[in-house]
C-alpha cells in the first residue's frame, strides 16, 4: 500500500497503428507527453481542479480524465476523492494521443494513489472509457502504449486482450504535428467499410513482419513491414505533403513514416538518434515555405508507459 | 561442393494459412511427408523415372518436380540431367502441400547434388513454379515451410519475403484428411473478393497474436489467435463435420483447429503428443460413423524442412 497522497504523473503521446496495424498496434513516445498531478481528497468522486495548455472542459463528466478516473473508483467501489491537475503539452486533436494521455495519466495515479488494486494491463479497460467520451470508441490503441509503454497489439476487443510487445533499443520517432485540424470523426468516416481480399493479405503479412521484425531486432525486416496498403492511401489526402514527407523521410534514412492515430500528425521511425533528427530537417524544411505552423517531437521508444515524475 | 551423385530426400508436408494467417502462413510437419530418389544423369534436363502412391504425369513438364526443377537449372545455367523418383505418401488434393513436397523435394535435391549453390530461402521461389503448374498460383505458403521448416511467414510476394518464425518446442499437429475431393480451384473460388474492415481488423490482430505468441512461447496466445473470421466460416461448409471436429478437438485440449491450406484436411494444434493423440480420437470418432473414409496424422512440428534421408 502507497501513504502517498499526491503524485506527479508523465503521460507519454502516443502513436496508434503503426502503418500495417491499423486499429491494433501502437506505441508509446518519451519526448512529448502531459504531466498531472493527482492528490487525494475530502470529497468524493474526481474533481478537475485546474488544466493548462489546453482549453479543455473542466466538468468531470466532460473530461475524459474525469470519466475515465470515475469508471476506475466505480469498479474499486472506492469512496476515496481525488483532485486532477492537468497541463497539457499534447495537442487535443494532434493524433498524438492527447485524451489516451490523460485518461491513462488519470487511472494509473489513482491507482498508484489507492496501493495499486490493479495491474497496468488491468487498467486499460477503464482508461478507455475516456476515449469512448472523446471520439465516441472506447479504442485501445493509444491508452494501451500510454499505460504499458513500448508496442503493443490490441488482439482483441471481445475479450480485450493486449499483447505487449519487445523492440529494438536503437528505435526512434520522429512526429511532426501540422497544427491542422482533422477530426477523427471525419478521418474515421472517410475509410472504406469494404476492401478487398488482397489487400487485407498485404496487411496482415505486413502486421506479422513487423512483430516478427520487432522480436528478432531486425531493423529492415521492421522497415519492409511499415506499410499501410488500406488506410494511408485514403487518410494521406487529408495531410499536407505526406507523400513528400515519406519519401524525404526514407530518403534520409527513415525505416518507414507514415500517419499517427487519425493524423494529422505523422510519423517517422528510424535507427538511431542522429537519422531521427535528420529526418526531423527533412519535414521541417517540407514544411516551413508551406506557412504551415507545426511541432516536431523526436523521441526514443518509452519503454515504461505513464510514470510517475 | 558435393561429391554425391544421388540423393534420397524426406519431402515435408505443410499446413498453409494456419486459420488467421490466410495466404501468409505455414507449418511444416514431421509425420507425413514423401520420399524422392534424385540423381545426376548424362542425359541434361530431368526425367521423372518413376512414380509411387499417387497417379501423377511422368512428363517432366507436367510434374511439379520436373518444371520446379528445371526452373532452377535454368536459373542456374547448368547442363547437369537428373532422375527423379517420387514415393509419394501425401494424397494430391489433401490440402497438406502435396505438390509443395514435389516441387520443394526436386530443388533441394537437385542444389544439394550440385554443391549447394542457392540457400533454402532462394529456393523457395523455383519450388513456387510447381505450385504455379498445379494450382495456377505460384503461392509460396507451402513450399516455404517445406524448404525452412517450423513456421514461416510469406510477408510479401513483390519481392518476395519469406521470414522463419521460431515455436515452441511441445507444439503438435494433427490432421484428418478426409478421402473426399475438394479442388484448390472451386475452394479458392468461393471466397469472397471483398471483406469488411472490421473483419479485416480482427484477422491481423490475430496474425499479430500468433506472431507474438510463437516467439514468446505462449501456448494460451496461440490458441486465443488461432482464428479466422474470413475464409474459414466460407470453405468449411465444404468439410463434412468441420465445426464438430473443431469443437470436439478444442474440448479435449486444443489449441485451435482450421482448415488445412484449401482443405479438405483439418488440422488442429496441440500442447504435447498426448493432447495430440486425444484430438486425433475426437476426430476418429466423428469420422468413423459418417462413413467417409480418412487418414490421421499425428506430428511434431518440422524444423528442418525438406532433408536427407
Amino acid at each position: 500500500m502507497s501513504n502517498n497522497s499526491e503524485i506527479e504523473v508523465f503521460c507519454p503521446g502516443t502513436i496508434a497503428n503503426v502503418s500495417c496495424g491499423f486499429d491494433v498496434m501502437g506505441l508509446a513516445l518519451d519526448g512529448i507527453g502531459d504531466r498531472m498531478l493527482i492528490r487525494k481528497s475530502n470529497q468524493k468522486g474526481i474533481s478537475i481542479t485546474k488544466i493548462e495548455g489546453q482549453n479543455l472542459p473542466l466538468e468531470t463528466q466532460k473530461n475524459v480524465a474525469g470519466v475515465a478516473g470515475l469508471k476506475l473508483l466505480e469498479h474499486l467501489n472506492s469512496d476515496q476523492g481525488f483532485e486532477i491537475e492537468i497541463y497539457k503539452n499534447i495537442k487535443a486533436g494532434s493524433g498524438i494521443g492527447s485524451s489516451a494521455a490523460s485518461s491513462a495519466g488519470a487511472v494509473w495515479g489513482i491507482n498508484f494513489l489507492l496501493g495499486e488494486p490493479l495491474s497496468r494491463k488491468e487498467l486499460i479497460e477503464f482508461a478507455m472509457e475516456g476515449e469512448r467520451l472523446a471520439s465516441g470508441v472506447a479504442h485501445a490503441d493509444n491508452v494501451a502504449p500510454a499505460l504499458l509503454g513500448g508496442f503493443t497489439l490490441v488482439r482483441s476487443y471481445e475479450p480485450l486482450d493486449v499483447i505487449s510487445l519487445p523492440h529494438p533499443s536503437e528505435l526512434y520517432a520522429t512526429v511532426i504535428h501540422p497544427q491542422i485540424e482533422v477530426k477523427t470523426a471525419d478521418s474515421r468516416r472517410i475509410l472504406k467499410q469494404n476492401i478487398t481480399m488482397k489487400q487485407a493479405i498485404t496487411q496482415w503479412g505486413n502486421v506479422g513482419g513487423l512483430v516478427a521484425g520487432l522480436f528478432t531486432e531486425d531493423y529492415d525486416l521492421i522497415s519492409r513491414s511499415l506499410e499501410d496498403v488500406i488506410v494511408e492511401p485514403i487518410r494521406s489526402i487529408l495531410i499536407p505533403e505526406f507523400d513528400r514527407i515519406k519519401s524525404s523521410s526514407k530518403e534520409v534514412g527513415a525505416l518507414g513514416c507514415g500517419i499517427s492515430g487519425s493524423g494529422p500528425s505523422v510519423f517517422a521511425l528510424s535507427k538511431g538518434e542522429a537519422t531521427a533528427k535528420a529526418v526531423a530537417e527533412q519535414m521541417k524544411n517540407i514544411y516551413i515555405p508551406l506557412g504551415i505552423d507545426f511541432e516536431i517531437h523526436i523521441s526514443k521508444i518509452n519503454t515504461e508507459g505513464v510514470k510517475q515524475l
